[in-house]
């Protein structure tokens, strides 16, 4: 069987849900959305490759910033809908906003806390 | 500010995605949806609550089985479509197929492979 075969492209309209996850240490840095051609690239090249929902094309993780996520191990949830990859990340840092994970902002009760690691500016990587 | 006005209920047609990870091993348990009734009521009891996108309901994770997940912390990722819930998962296990996390298959190349903890019989817990 073809993995592919195991997602269920249709429930979100053509999109799995897309969890990286570090490897070494197990937080989770990032969640975005696949079509088929994101899956299977992300497959033959052993690194990420997203769709971008606003930009509506394949979004090659790290392509600007250099900080590409190397798949060490792929996990496929019970219903299909969700891929999970352990990933190296290069560079340290997942989010556009320079920290190491997109969940930066904890709740504690009615506050939000920034508990975000910041690694690189995103001026400088990004020149914006 | 209201922590719920950080979350972008429009990007995906009135649901958030949530995340559960097992609070103490950062293990990925399962990944589900929110409303936004959802999550107040999982902030209010201190359960994670998710919708149900097939049944069309709130869902109390745990309900049928007793495995509660007690929430931990919370997490919000930058552009707010994604709540990270680190959570006490009671009984062990967040799977209907009765193993410990949804992300059991694990892909090898074109191989699957289960590497999932078993942790109780479906057909016991929910009588089907």
């Amino acid at each position: 069987m073809d993995p592919i075969d195991l997602l269920d492209f249709d429930k979100s309209g053509g999109l799995v849900t897309a969890i990286a996850q570090d490897a070494k240490t197990g937080e989770i840095l990032m969640v975005a959305n696949m079509n088929p051609e994101a899956f299977l690239r992300s497959m033959e090249t052993g690194e990420v490759v997203y769709w971008s929902r606003s930009r509506k094309k394949l979004w090659h993780k790290g392509e600007e910033s250099g900080n590409v996520q190397r798949i060490k191990e792929v996990f496929i949830d019970c219903d299909g809908d969700v891929v999970m990859l352990k990933v190296e990340q290069v560079g340290d840092a997942a989010c556009h906003t320079g920290r190491r994970s997109c969940f930066y902002r904890r709740l504690d009760g009615a506050e939000v806390e920034d508990v975000g690691v910041m690694v690189f500016d995103p001026k400088e990587v990004y020149g914006k």
